[in-house]
């Protein structure tokens, strides 16, 4: 089997693991209270040229999401996100489970726009009504979308007129910051968001999200969140030994634009077979729409997901590709399915 | 530094990073539904002679107790807890942040008896009340101490009699059972426990907790409250590698006996020079009292924390032994106090 | 000024103040537990012909939607509703406040369908997503329409076939019940619904709504719920007296349909003056699109609320008759805005 | 029966229900945003002088004390009150459902010290516990003892110091107002606490709490709360009524002095039969404590509460007198039990 099934499909890079080995022996204080999980927040500080960043260390997404959404939002207030937010759909409910509604905008590529802000803060009126406080973004998008500077920056500035905080998951940011024609980085994020994830989970490590939360005002007690939520680690410091590995001579990018280009290069293979794509996602999502019949047939040796199931004979599949992929892995299914489709 | 703060200072048993290592490039299903996984889970279902329980891995003690609480009770039903239990004082109120009180007895030595659940049972008058509905014991206890199997016993039908389901938080479950003295097994809790843990943080793993839910009407939907509670890792089958690496041939009661023995060698050791203990404890968890120059002292070159803060110029300290300790490290904190003492 | 902003803009119904008055010197047990509550919900049982129902007595519709679904629903579980459900955008999230996400349905008439239902359950797929448990319907619904017997029977089955429970929010079911075309009688709803409530505060009560719960499963514990989210009453028997004197000799029923009455007035009127309608309601709310200009005049005379934003130059407003309207209010609004238009 | 059970026995005081009929006609904007509430809150902050209060009007105890908490507390935060504070055991567990713990100090006679705040925040350390945040008390207490200003002072001075909201329950705040020996007025209350309450069910109104929120930083957005709680009456002006007909010409303070005197006598029948009490109140509960024998012969004639169940033969009860009261009802029983004393 060939795997396109996600991007959490192979265990931890050579590095991280190496250092993992490495460490191993090293007596540390608990709870992500020693000098790994520091030097890792120095690290990702420097990279955001954000030095009065609030760093923090946690396991995955779902767990991230609730915990900083929870801590950044009083009991009457709600998020805003695209109806295909993580949050959303994904979390089962784990956003709701801490009191707090989501409301969601249509948008088809996965995208929040400021006019989308400007009318659900807009429709909601007065004390009979939540009031929208945060407005969520994932980059990439569930869809494999990528926000451009300058749509972060009207996102941003839509925020700051509307009384938002914006909030970027950023699960994938590895691959919206080395997407072809993305043209924002580390530091960008750091002066736009008031808050976002550095996600390490899909990108090369056993697991971990690094939150990094750059609005003073929502840094006190944080660590009191992740405990009540249950989302301290005993033995934090392997958080710490991970992310320095990673972000180490710019392998976490490196590996994200190895995951996007091995995508492109699906995709250009898929649109020279004259194949539809469901989004127009320039990042390691490919989300091809494909006959019934190949769909089955490729299950047979391909990993991946549905996205869209069948309709008028046709069901929309999910291609992932990862640091782990190869250009081989690639080749196959794209001469597979040009078998398939003749 | 010799370090005696607390049992999870040191990454993981060999073995399991030699595990990790080994399949580190095996692709997966996510979230815990691999065969590494089911694999680990059968050999619980094996040592607790239990076929039918449902097991799920999480990644710490807060996260299981807070999960597993919250998903077995109904927003007007209480937890019974000793005052020093762990979800008490330790856990940032996670258990009321899922929305339950928790009625506390006093227990000196740490332990629930069946008069207090009927004492507490007894208190609580009708619907401006909580229902009891859970006994949350841990075991080891928080002072190190231990239920014998008749005291386990004489819970299980107490609760039994009173309406509430009994659950055991198993952080220390290793030391517990291998606890000079102690004579319940793995089946034991099986039998008597309508849920409870096995503690990987502490004992050997890089982190992970092994929950055991016999109770059939607790299973459904768990791996629902799991996901939505953040508990649900992308890359489960982690635990399930270390889980299977700790307990191949006995290794996981091994290494627990081995810090029991350690710690019961600080404890003989400290009775001979006379020092009074805060706890009688036969587990890897010692609390001498000690003079506060003496206890300055020690902490130029050992590590611990502080159990009891100074009171007539005594302080009570904890030690703690793990798998990885060393009878030089028990035999140079002798010696040295043998000589500070003087 | 004329009053239809709401159908709560006058206190209580002459029946219901004197009973208060002539009551108020009965000393009772507190929180409900008295004959007058007892009477009340006999009263109600007989009604409905549920000789088992539950039933209990609470301040308002938010309150009694948030106990109620609260106490139904475990903590991974779902409400199900339409778009303009009252729960959705006119209680603050105080379902989401309660833990539970709401999955919306689109619905432009305001009643959900079976088909709606079907689609709800079968989008929701695995543990990463909520699980639908429970539709809501109000009745009459928040643009006025009322469900037929039929349809309620068929929402019944589907809900049977779909593991959902089914809650009549009934803050107006008065008006539901005796709607031109109307057939679901009180036995109906108690034989179709596991659970739903008879409003007093829009149909001549101070304030009260009662809850009556039919499926037994959902019985116990409740007081338990109430008292927790604060909505018990500590001189519970205020609420017995008032139910006991609007359901006496059928004023509950004809109050309400005077009401339908008025409006049903308005509605032809309005027709007459080809005014056109957002909603299709035969109870006591109407719809009319007006000229902005009209509505701003119209506001000088009479109180109603803005339903529809200016949009191409017209507005929607709502206008509610109640118990206490009379016809002169609906010829005087009626005359005036037929100048108004010319 | 003469009943003693507790002070909400009766529906309204006369002038209550009088100007509940007085205005039954009117038409008013709903959700308390009326000319009758506005009123009343110019009345309470002028009694309070406070100009500044924001005053909330709510149906009951727990429900107030559920949405301020809930409001004024983040999720990490606790409140600190006495065993015996009425949160902590007679309102279902509402805070914690809230999300919150209460941290308690035993306190025999019921009121908190500066002593116990500072030991109880002494006690939180770090982020593995909850952060104290609020001192909860009753006055008067849950025993009958009333703060002095004295003791009022010391408690801000402690909170300030602290860094402790000071929160008080004034259901019985006009008991306490009126009890001999103190010295607190409505200003006291207004100055040293951030938030307290008015209580009107025990003392005259049908139902009805009025919260006064002096500190600012806990005025916005309460009314979102409120709602989200479920405790905005549709018909808020009926609370405005109430409170105003009950405030003017000094009523409320004349009713609690009046039930005050009533047990005021109690208590000096009781001591001059020799019958021991179970707290020194000067305020309208009294806890004697007598044989068995005698209370059972007791129930036949009177109502009133068990306290402290039997234990050697004697067991504690409670005597509630109200503004209904009379005289004839406490010779009555005095009569009676020095009959069943002989």
């Amino acid at each position: 089997m060939i795997h396109f099934r996600n991007d959490y499909s192979v265990a931890a890079h050579p590095a991280v693991l190496e250092a993992l080995a490495r460490f191993n022996d090293e007596r540390c204080p608990g709870y992500g209270r020693d000098p790994f999980c520091e030097e890792a927040a120095a690290t990702i500080r420097k990279l955001c040229q954000a030095p009065d960043a609030a760093v923090h260390f946690l396991s995955g997404g779902t767990q991230v999401n609730k915990t900083a959404l929870g801590a950044f939002l009083r009991p009457y207030e709600a998020a805003v996100a695209a109806e295909s937010g993580h949050i959303c759909g994904h979390e089962t409910g784990s956003i709701e489970h801490n009191g707090h509604k989501i409301l969601t905008c249509p948008a088809e590529d996965g995208k929040l726009t400021p006019a989308m802000l400007e009318a659900v803060c807009t429709g909601q009126t007065g004390e009979h009504a939540v009031v929208p406080r945060l407005a969520y973004i994932s980059n990439t998008t569930e869809v494999g979308t990528v926000y451009t500077l300058a749509e972060l920056r009207s996102l941003h500035d839509a925020c700051i007129r509307l009384g938002l905080l914006l909030y970027c998951d950023g699960a994938r940011l590895g691959a919206a910051i080395t997407a072809p024609g993305s043209d924002a980085g580390f530091a960008d994020y750091a002066v736009l968001c008031d808050a976002f994830t550095i996600g390490g989970t899909k990108n090369g490590l056993l697991f971990g999200e690094a939150l990094v939360i750059t609005n003073s005002a929502l840094q006190p007690y944080f660590r009191h969140c992740m405990k009540q939520q249950g989302a301290t680690l005993a033995k934090g410091w392997v958080f710490g030994i991970q992310f320095s590995a990673i972000l180490r001579d710019n392998l976490y990018l490196e590996l994200a634009a190895r995951a996007n280009g091995l995508a492109g290069e699906l995709t250009q293979g898929l649109q020279a077979l004259g194949v539809p794509l469901l989004s127009a996602s320039p990042s390691n999502q490919v989300f091809p729409l494909l006959p019934d019949g190949v769909v089955e047939r490729l299950a047979e040796d391909f990993t991946f997901e549905i996205q869209q199931p069948s309709r008028d004979g046709r069901t929309g599949i999910r291609l992932v590709t990862g640091w782990y992929s190869s250009r081989e892995d690639v080749d196959t299914f794209l001469q597979r399915l040009e078998v398939l489709l003749k």
